[in-house]
């Protein structure tokens, strides 16, 4: 196995047990953060740029400075794959708003903290396969689900409840429109176009979600990027979910009712399987 | 200056320095975990029984054991006041699920963490005599408002925004329905009786503003807990905010437009004095 237990936090490069947090470190306080997950396949970070630029407009949605820039977070993250020697997996990238007595303003004096490490991950071949089994809940979230924070009790809790009633997550709705998954985008299929919410502040915006909305629309696939009903989600002809370390996994029932044929349908394996051409996989 | 450097964490009393958390705290990596502000009157803890209550609430929401007990952290707090000698100033109190390797799911084998610590703080004097200047906002958190959680971002960036335009805290409404402050519970005046938001999952059930309800309903003050609009606040005789810190602070003005005579009201002067007695001051 490769060692993966170097660590950046505090602009260094540290062992895992010598990173200890601050009490006053203001996600651990009030979530006061963001963070991106990068997926590593053969040693290259996967849409590299999407991922910082979805992390440039969280900080920017929090009024969280980043002193290293862009360019600085992107050198870290390399020489950190780097020193870890991975291969494939993914980069857990998390910035707070530094320490500092609590208090919800803003510190006058605080720095921010990254944090940074890798985990070797395999792809989910199973599931990609075979598909799984969610459940539908009310999508509760705050109204700023496109910035990528640390305030995810609401997730937390939705993929807790799909888990304790036996499913592999949770498809969230406001008032009957679906959003996206607990940790992932929703889409449909239904006479062969691919429907899926749009990219506002009610759904992250998946960079596995935009990658996808490409692919279709280089082979022709009709895309329609507008909100859906939990109805045309239980009459959709496929569904899956797309994340970044989910890729594109099929839905094969919602709530207990099978979709479609009750396996991955044709639309959603011809797109994994551009997908996996995408990330260097014959 | 009294001793207030005991902290209680990880089940032991350490000097601050010692406190240091781990990056896979799930506090830190989602906020999933809960807290309370206790104010310490005299070397007392006010309403503890109400805050102990409002805690075990928000755990048995969050499905978070308190391997402590209710009892036991009682214990523990009663402790560390004595430990640091607090005799004026707040108690908090945080605990999460524990840490554990990231995943939404809850851990199988994390143990929940907690950790306290008291400060000095005096009674907020002055603006509780002349009253504060607030903004309204849209209340965009989410729906589960009831449980005091670590996932404060909604208010931490509604608190700031109002002190970059120059007051002191932001009013939330949802579509024109008052719901509270950005860290405390809104009451208003009109033709003499007392009117507050209903105590649902849409503000956090506030020890201060049960508090003020029992003092006001025990001087025949009549008292509405039903929603009332941004209209109603605009044309309020009387406003104020209640709070742990706070206490009861007089609101002068809303967006620039001045409550009543743009100065603390009668009625307000009348639950202050109720509230500084019910504390034990003269």
């Amino acid at each position: 196995m490769t060692m993966t237990s170097i660590y950046w936090y505090g602009n260094a490069f540290l062992p895992e047990e010598q990173v200890r947090i601050s009490p006053h470190d203001r996600g651990y306080y009030f979530g006061d953060g963001i963070y991106e997950v990068f997926r590593v396949y053969g040693g290259r970070l996967f849409e590299a740029d999407a991922h910082y630029e979805r992390l440039r407009l969280s900080a920017e949605g929090l009024k969280l400075p980043l002193p290293w820039g862009i360019d600085g977070l992107r050198s870290a993250i390399d020489e950190l794959v780097a020193r870890n020697g991975l291969s494939d997996g993914t980069v857990y990238l998390q910035i707070t708003r530094g320490a500092a007595p609590r208090n919800h303003l803003f510190p006058a004096d605080a720095a921010p903290v990254a944090l940074a490490y890798t985990r070797e991950v395999a792809r989910p071949v199973r599931t990609m396969e075979e598909g799984i089994s969610v459940i539908t809940q009310d999508d509760i979230r705050w109204l700023h689900c496109n910035y990528k924070t640390l305030n995810l009790l609401a997730n937390v809790l939705a993929k807790q409840e799909a888990a304790e009633r036996g499913a592999a997550d949770a498809i969230l709705h406001r008032d009957g429109i679906v959003t996206e998954s607990s940790a992932s985008n929703v889409m449909i299929v239904k006479d062969g176009a691919l429907l899926t919410h749009p990219a506002n502040n009610l759904i992250l915006h998946g960079v596995t979600r935009a990658v996808t909305l490409r692919l279709a629309g280089a082979g022709e696939i009709p895309v329609q990027e507008r909100p859906f009903t939990l109805d045309e989600l239980y009459g959709a002809d496929e569904a899956f979910v797309t994340g970044t370390t989910v890729e594109i996994t099929p839905i094969v029932s919602v709530d207990g009712r099978p979709i479609g044929a009750g396996a991955p349908g044709p639309l959603t394996r011809e797109l994994q399987a551009r997908f996996a051409s995408a990330i260097g996989i014959a």
